[in-house]
């Protein structure tokens, strides 16, 4: 079965440069966080704060090539993992045509009031399966 | 005559939000700065930083409504003044048909090699003219 | 009587550059807020964001010179103008004793739960007395 | 032997809280290259930008523990794993004596003409080992 990833495009903005004159590498886990919007709503579908049933664990990003202010850049999001309360968000991103940076977040199904890890239900689970990179 | 103004619409990331549950006052100089991009590329088509010919003298921005996660946002566009090689940028941030903010930027034609200021040439000049405010 | 400004020096961050090699023009609001800390303060020992008790109305930033990483940067902070609910906090920002750029941002004390403007009470405006610029 | 962390200490910004009321997950990233300040001046004393000499391969951010405004921030930085070209930074963000995150960054020396890694010099490479974790 072949799963299809969500896909976020936007323009690069002028202050995500550095003074290096490419896209500063701390911009890119605010991208990785915009383009998971689909996954959170797979969880709250009004993304709202005051119920945010989420808690991210950890991410590492690899940088493979330099991102430009000028063009657009395109993030492409799978579920690399899918554990009982736990999963990983794979992503990757892409522009003209070059893979140029990929990030692996794991995130936990949370409950803020009894402050505990949550089991993903099941038919939350059955979408982000639609999703779960090969 | 009336003009039209150019128009950026995204979606307001996670991350744009404060601890008050808002997008932060702070975020919106870099969304004004995202969408005079169409204004840039009347000087600069390609946007190429190291040929780069503006800078900013000064911006305001008016604060009229909160501005919300979950939701896109559209920047509007206009020159609002413009001079011999300076001019205004006259932009209003709306979302879900309220209009949130407005702001106000000055920039100048700008010479880095002979740091002087420059005339605003008369091509670029017609072409302003067409998304001046009323 | 002369008064004093509240100071807030730091160093500035690799990732606040922009590509043109100098700090960025979306950077200084974010200095500007964090250096009214003290003024926050004043309001609000503690910071607690459950309780915020200011509203922000505008702001206005003047560049006078670029800033750049590698060095301090200095941000002196004033009241502008004490009004009954409202007031102009006035702003600094120096580097290398060179003043680079100077703020102006209008608050109004407020009460979320009436939703409503509220007089700054006496005690705080005697203490926003001893910093108001001249 | 036993070696010392670079340590940066510095007042969580307003700015960087998010809508869930704690220091949002994509600020970390930036504070920890930050305190990586120390780490580039033992490459490039004057932090010229025209001159940078390294260049990041990936980071990985662990969370530990929330991080609130309000209060300032520590960031202890070791080098982590010191090889031919390449090394890795270890750092830790402290707040409140809990150990509140951990960040790996994958750093090459790099010669931006040749656009090649090049080997650390030997008493660059003197002084890392000094800061070397155990």
């Amino acid at each position: 079965m072949t799963t299809t990833p969500f896909e976020t495009t936007f323009d690069v903005r002028f202050y995500e440069t550095d003074g290096l004159g490419h896209v500063g590498n701390t911009v890119h886990v605010g991208w990785l966080e915009a383009a998971r919007d689909p996954v959170f709503k797979l969880f709250l579908p009004d993304l709202d704060l005051s119920r945010w049933p989420l808690i991210l664990a950890s991410y590492k990003v690899d940088f493979l090539q330099q991102i430009y202010y000028g063009k657009s850049a395109t993030v492409k999001t799978w579920i690399g993992r899918l554990g009982g309360s736990s999963f990983d968000v794979y992503q990757e991103i892409w522009q003209d045509d070059k893979h140029c940076a990929t990030g692996t977040t794991t995130m936990v199904h949370f409950n803020y009031e009894t402050q505990k890890s949550a089991p993903i239900p099941d038919d939350i689970r059955a979408k982000m399966e639609q999703h779960l990179k090969d």
